[in-house]
């Protein structure tokens, strides 16, 4: 089992060793180190020609870094054209100045067992982001509220498959727009103790979550270290707008980690076919990262593309396509060759519900997010409507469904026991296995076993009440919230941590936009 | 739409002549033409042990021909050391025998557009096969009749991207044991005009299945083209049992395929650990293989993998499972090395509900089958419950997500229309491509559309019931069935294949075992 650490939360300070001994944190696998190829579905022709045509959209079609600037002035310097908000990036340059980012960085999380590993081979799994709903088998569909998020932060905390608490795992509606940072920030970092997200809405909530990332770290740990990575939307097409990129040069500054990422639904955002989208995207990353590193030479950044496809009939974005598949795995070939971390993948579904069209677009997302080579998944659970929703049902669904990847990753042990002749010659024609020595060694970690799905006979299932996995899972949400107890923390610390919270939320006016 | 053929049946004679004119059949793709690369799981190395462990079984192992004395002979003929029933196949010998078998072959239809190309780069589609029982949302579980089998022929013919016919699509359990397959083969011949599988569960029966054949066809094409692939299932570990080969061995005098398919719950039917099945796997497939070369070199046969993994707690076979995965991949690579054409894959799941475990465990299954290069997939729709069950709603739903296979294995048109410059120059920075040229002109086919999930709005889907994907799909049966028509027939001949299946019923007595 050397695949999962972190039975045990580790925290200083004498009350906190003590609590030590009492408390057992849940068990949390380590991120996946693949040792299987990846999925390579463009030939090096067809990465050539997009990469040419990508710089060719720098240059001659350019990008607006829009109310900033600032910016524009670090890209003429940089010898770019600028032409009002239009920066016409000469070819080459843009790529020249993404090699002084990373191919990949440790992202430390408060329990040093859960760091992470951002790049090379690695997948970093981490839950839905974003949504204002939340749906529940008993409750249906509402607003999402700082319990609900609580809740999610708590789920997340027990996933033993999911590496990472994520951030904005729902919008909690219940608290003002200009304040809720600090209470899911506050939540992340005393509800769970794996690597978090911080801020990314305004400039000022990144300054705020650096600050209250030294609290938890200390002061030079921040400076010297990544403790946070955050998501920077482009506004595709090819738009940076002032606010995400001001929280972009907050975290550059910082050495914190943010995610690059184009946001696409094709056919709306970029052009309607594979290719056009794929020269869109790496436009983007090129002129996002190049401005990271203007910023701060060697800030950790990833390549990002959040892309999926359209439904042409109702203008609806579709999830789990063929086309987005495409996408993502050509956009890991391109980070690969740029040498950076790459970011994509999730639960994603168009589905109301947790039903099988959302298992289905769920499936096929996850299964060609790990096959394309993706480092860092946002959204890996939880993920329903489009977005909209954060399903308490489907995130103990999907998170249940990472521990396939996982295992997918692994790869074929080739080794004498892996060969297992001895078990073929003890057993022989017509006789079977169940009980040979091999199987008996081996039984135990031979086989991913699901958690929560149905394995039991029909008979058994039927008199049970012949449930459905949200049903199932309905159940699992329950007990884990039942069962969740916080990760052992100095209570100096949290002390400190609440008191900047109250502080800050006392120098502002609520704000509900 | 180059890739939708055969909107009108074909038919010789006067009167089907007139009633073509009159009668449309249903949309149905070509089967897939795959320009995506395999994905390749083992490196060289861990091939060539798995293929020198295969030939060490073969030799040193062996395998039991059981209750079958000529086959014996022709073993002892071909070279092989023959000890009771088991047959040691000297190292080399079965692979040498393989070389004579085609890489790949066509299967005839009635209808010739609906002829399938079974090797290459192909992927074939084939209903579910075998489950005794049927379910539907709303009579639930039950066995399954001759009517159900006509049901799922019907559903099979009008689902646009499913290639085949199949076989046993359920076992119509109203129909006595020894006749059922007169009634299966008529079902197919009449109710669609897509290639379909003849029976094995006896050798006599493959001989109504090929002297049906002959009515249909002609007995000059039946002798010179294929016009069945069966399905030859291996009795793992290592036991070839006279009744399966009785089959094999009239369909490969007959110049008919055959899949020659080990069947494996992995830790049950062979070693725990995928190294060790993948040898099995190999080694009884070069032993199918060379026997039906054996019988008649140049016969179409197929290299068969269906092997699962298990639930060790309960002893349940587990579908869409990590080492599930990591076999149909290698078994993948391990058959192109041998030059066959190779069956896995399928609709694969545990559920007993077509619900969201049944479509992750599915959609699992599916997306690996594709990229492992599999030629003919069984089962590709509508399994459910570990096989025990055929689903009328999940049939449709599984149906539909073999559209998403068929545009993945389409690749990233590279084209200067897929490049898309021209869109990117004219949009720009911060607009946007729905109203554009380029997208106006790709749009139809730009994306794959569902034409069943839910892409509603919420508050439309609310409005509508808030269905979920297995009420969607009942409806769709409904009105499937309701809107069924047969495709033409030569009405003599159809004549001719009743007459047959009447007299050969009257020539036996009902036999329920």
């Amino acid at each position: 089992m050397n695949e999962v650490a972190g039975r045990r939360a580790r925290s200083g300070g004498g009350a906190s060793r003590r609590a030590e001994r009492t408390a057992v944190s849940f068990e949390s696998a380590r991120f996946i180190q693949r040792n299987i190829p990846n999925f390579e579905i463009l030939n090096e022709e067809a990465l050539q020609i997009i990469e040419w045509n990508a710089e060719t959209v720098l240059e001659e079609i350019g990008v607006n870094f829009v109310e900033n600037p600032a910016a524009l002035d670090l890209w003429r310097a940089a010898g770019a054209d600028v032409k009002g908000e239009r920066v016409h990036i000469p070819r080459g340059l843009a790529r020249k100045l993404c090699a002084t980012a990373p191919s990949s960085f440790t992202q430390h999380a408060r329990n040093p067992d859960r760091n992470v590993e951002v790049g090379g081979r690695n997948l970093v799994l981490a839950p839905v982001y974003g949504p204002p709903f939340v749906r529940d088998a008993e409750g249906g569909r509402r607003y999402a509220t700082l319990e609900d998020f609580q809740n999610f932060v708590k789920l997340g905390y027990m996933s033993k498959w999911l590496h990472h608490s994520g951030g904005t795992v729902c919008e909690p509606t219940d608290v003002p727009v200009n304040k809720r940072h600090l209470d899911m920030l506050l939540a992340h970092m005393t509800l769970s103790d794996k690597p978090y997200m911080g801020s990314v809405t305004e400039p000022s909530r990144a300054e705020d979550s650096v600050a209250m990332s030294k609290i938890l770290f200390g002061n030079d740990f921040v400076d010297q270290n990544t403790v946070m990575t955050s998501l920077i939307n482009i506004n595709s097409p090819l738009t940076f707008d002032g606010i995400m990129m001001g929280a972009l040069e907050v975290y550059a500054k910082a050495n914190q980690a943010a995610i690059i990422s184009p946001f696409i639904v094709g056919g709306a955002m970029a052009p309607v076919t594979v290719a056009g989208t794929l020269t869109q995207v790496l436009a983007e990353v090129l002129a996002g990262v190049a401005y990271s590193q203007l910023i701060r030479p060697g800030a950790p950044v990833i390549f990002g593309a959040f892309v999926t496809s359209i439904d042409m009939n109702s203008g609806a974005p579709t999830f789990g396509t063929p086309e987005a598949a495409h996408i993502t795995y050509g956009a890991g070939q391109l980070a690969r060759r740029l040498g950076l971390p790459y970011r994509s993948g999730g639960s994603f579904c168009g589905s109301k519900l947790p039903d099988a069209q959302a298992a289905y677009e769920t499936a096929n997302s996850l299964n060609m997010a790990l096959l394309a080579g993706v480092n860092f998944m946002l959204h890996a659970c939880g993920w329903l409507e489009g977005g909209l929703v954060s399903s308490y049902e489907k995130f103990v669904m999907d998170a249940d469904q990472l521990g396939t990847l996982h295992h997918l990753a692994q790869g074929v042990m080739m080794d004498t026991n892996g060969q297992a002749m001895d078990a073929l010659r003890e057993v022989g024609p017509g006789g079977h296995f169940l009980g040979c020595e091999h199987t008996q060694a081996n039984f135990k970690s031979a086989f991913w076993r699901s958690d929560l799905l149905d394995y039991k006979p029909f008979e058994t299932w039927a008199e049970e009440g012949a449930r459905d996995t949200q049903a199932l899972a309905a159940e699992r949400v329950k007990k884990q919230l039942a069962d969740y107890h916080a990760p052992d923390m100095d209570p100096a610390k949290r002390e400190e941590l609440e008191a900047f919270v109250a502080q800050r939320k006392s120098e502002m006016p609520d704000a509900f936009i």
